[in-house]
């Protein structure tokens, strides 16, 4: 059966990623610098082998037959999955894929300098190079998927989602967001929290770390946490590779940090087994995945209930002092303040960095705007949003991603969407198990969220659609009110 | 040209024996126990991949054609090794290939069970099939490389070396062995070294490790030290990973475990850029291997000179002590004590073990002797050689070595050979440079010394055949006299 013989190669691909999630691990936090050549040309030579193997001819044979076979549910989903696989990897020439590497590598390559010294010019043509291909791609990505070219991008990351849809959430996020934004300003600025006073030996962080990553059930068989410059979680489902970085004058970002990915690993290591190594079995999104990471760190973590939990063990890690209370802990974990930079903004300014980079990167791909604009509409955005100048500062603006320098267009809706459905998820435990600062506080509560979690996203894996997951699991379509809700709850009403 | 697309085809496997090496290290030093099967899976797709590769139709044209095509020397000598690696994997049937590994991994995994329980009758009929299989593919092979079977077992480790002068060489020690190891006793009888009182803090000795490394050139951009439960030099040339193990009441044997290994990597470190990823660019055998860390163990780091400089530095480390002063560091070093354990053998009865085994599996390859006889044969030798028995105490006996559940038989003689190769290599560099001791204790002494090896052993990779390479490195052909006079120098003349 042409079906079994695809579950044959998925599972070798299985394996070839096994071995890619594991060197690149390595790269990132443990290899010196010297081998990074040999890294890369393996890692290189893995892809394409990895490339070869997806799309060599039988595989479309096989896809082919295969739907006109007997199959279960799950097999037809899995069928479904492997096609998208292999579209993915089929649909461009292989000439376009290779100039996409080339110029995504150069491109993020000298960024890293650029960004440093503010240099657009320099960064400019290397972009447009990036955006030209990107373009392409999504040209022929759209005709074949019968999308609009930006859709067909969003669909790498977000699978079913659309950017109509996405205007929708967005837009209404513009209409009570600031509201919220000005009320937690409003009563913020009754409160003074103290700032911990370092040093906070890297040590200590770790072990800190580690009896949070305890407490919410990670998987120390399955599992490891380490140091890397950008925080990430990789490995595999048998062994998940999370990483921080220590600050020691400043132990609470690396704490929500490894929380943050404490929920990206528990969703991997929850996935199905029966499903191990098949494309049905792996994670169902990227905002799926976030979700997971921002339901750890915004609905638990930072969750009143669980800092009163968490300042003892804190105290014992670093010794007493007036700021360790769990009172200003709640006050500094709920601190929000616009900025320039998203990966430091806080949980109510964050989707105004998102939205307009959606907006952006979607008039981009279709051509109403070229990478010559992008200052200046970057800062009028900034502007309108969070009342924010980039004027001649791009290093602060356009520049602060390493996302397009690659041409991950159509990834930054993932994040927020994390936040929407983690809330909505939210909602429903709620609803089916109760209160969840009550859950929190009593001795059981966290393992039967982690149940409900369990059941409901991480063994549906790529079994439902994204829409019949929520669906399922939360009563309801994909909404905001959960989210505003929340965002009420935890920065107005405390 | 056949002969680029060989060069193109083994740069290949080159990258995917850098995954291997990298995944392997990871295994052994980083992995949580959950993670192993689906390591092993991916691993075993991965040695699939390479296997087939290596042996495609197109590699016997491409080999048998670039014969005949304008090769320098060096591309000549790689051709050579070419050949020689695809015939080590094409010339065995894939069915015996994939019985022998299911056999040797089952007869491993039981092993390490039965060692602990010296459990011989469980572990005899394991054992038994991997050597049928073993003398199949022995005998496969012999017809091919027309060699005895037992000598086309060797040359899997140790190319070009036969059993015959191996007999040469064994039968000379026996000679004049047994007198040195008398005298070191008769020796050491007159000195009572103190043994250090611990604990050493693992924190501490990992610094004292990395600071011996320091001082014996490891490249720390092109390597790293880390810990696994039985110490190797893995990784890729680019990427040299050590590992030890600490024991935190004794720091001697990891300090020069570490050193010893450091000796392997100093040799992947200085192979020839130039011929990276090309199988003339690589290790010349496991035997010139093991001369490189015994070279650095026992010519080196063992020498009372060296010992003389790493005392103030181990004092430093642990605070001081007199075990710690450098002369009773030296007689600890160098003390002699005949014993069951092969890996835990002083240098002087270290070769014993060594003709012990030869002996045994030459006969077993062969027939003379059944795997049913191994006891009563090793107990015989053990009362002959060192004067111990092993009589119902097969765990210390034949049940020690992990080698033989597994198939390597062949590669015990390798051990024995580095220490020659070593020892030969010292007198050379004493004709070329001076005595080592003074070179030791001046200030440029140790990198005269690497740069030696590094143009007469490390440079020269696979370029040369081991005959050569030992020739022109040293001015004659190998011999043990050198051996002979270094033993007696530091255990009978101090
Ligand atoms: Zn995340
Ligand atoms: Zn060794």
């Amino acid at each position: 059966m042409s079906y079994q013989l695809l579950e044959q190669r998925f599972q070798q691909l299985h394996h070839l990623q096994h071995l890619q999630a594991i060197c690149g691990w390595d790269q990132a936090t443990m290899m010196p610098d010297g081998g990074n050549q040999a890294r890369g040309a393996a890692l290189a030579e893995l892809a394409l082998l990895h490339h070869q193997k997806l799309t060599s001819v039988e595989v479309a044979d096989w896809l082919n037959t295969a739907e006109n076979e007997e199959l279960s549910d799950a097999q037809k989903a899995n069928l479904h999955e492997m096609r998208r696989r292999w579209q993915n990897a089929a649909l461009l020439p292989d000439d376009l894929v290779q100039a996409r590497a080339l110029a995504g590598s150069r491109c993020e390559h000298a960024w890293r300098g650029q960004r440093k010294n503010n240099d657009w010019k320099g960064f400019e043509p290397n972009l447009k190079v990036v955006v030209d291909l990107t373009r392409e791609a999504a040209q022929i990505r759209a005709e074949a998927l019968e999308l609009s070219p930006y859709d067909s991008l969003i669909d790498l990351y977000e699978p079913g989602m659309t950017s109509n849809q996405l205007l929708r959430i967005f837009n209404d996020l513009k209409t009570w967001l600031p509201q919220i934004i000005r009320q937690a300003g409003e009563r913020q600025s009754q409160y003074s929290p103290v700032k911990p006073e370092g040093p906070f030996p890297a040590g200590r962080q770790k072990s800190l770390g580690l009896h949070a990553m305890k407490m919410l059930g990670f998987d120390f068989n399955h599992g490891r946490l380490d140091i890397s410059t950008h925080p990430f979680c990789g490995g595999v489902p048998e062994d998940v590779r999370i990483t921080t970085r220590y600050n020691e004058n400043d132990f609470m970002s690396s704490l929500m940090g490894v929380i943050h990915e404490t929920g990206h690993a528990r969703y991997e290591q929850g996935l199905p087994v029966a499903w191990r190594g098949q494309p049905v079995g792996e994670a169902r999104s990227m905002g799926i995945h976030e979700s997971q990471s921002l339901f750890f760190e915004m609905q638990l973590a930072r969750h009143p209930a669980f800092l009163h939990r968490m300042a003892p063990l804190i105290k014992q890690h670093f010794g007493d002092q007036p700021a360790l209370e769990a009172d200003n802990l709640i006050q500094l974990y709920s601190r929000i303040e616009p900025g320039f930079i998203r990966v430091d903004a806080d949980e109510l300014t964050y989707p105004a960095h998102i939205i307009l980079r959606f907006e952006i990167e979607q008039a981009l791909i279709e051509g109403k705007i070229q990478v010559h604009d992008l200052p200046e509409v970057w800062n009028t955005k900034m502007q309108q949003y969070l009342g924010l100048s980039t004027k001649g500062n791009d290093a602060m603006g356009c520049m602060q991603d390493i996302h397009w320098t690659d041409g991950s267009f159509g990834y930054f809706p993932s994040y927020t969407l994390g936040a929407i459905y983690a809330a909505q998820f939210a909602g429903a435990i709620e609803r089916d198990i109760g209160n969840i600062g009550d859950l929190i506080a009593s001795d059981n509560g966290l393992s039967l969220i982690f149940n409900w979690l369990k059941n409901n996203v991480w063994e549906k894996a790529s079994l439902l659609s994204t829409d019949e997951l929520i669906c399922q699991a939360t009563g309801e379509p994909l909404n905001t009110q959960w989210f505003r809700h929340y965002l009420e709850q935890r920065y107005t009403m405390l």
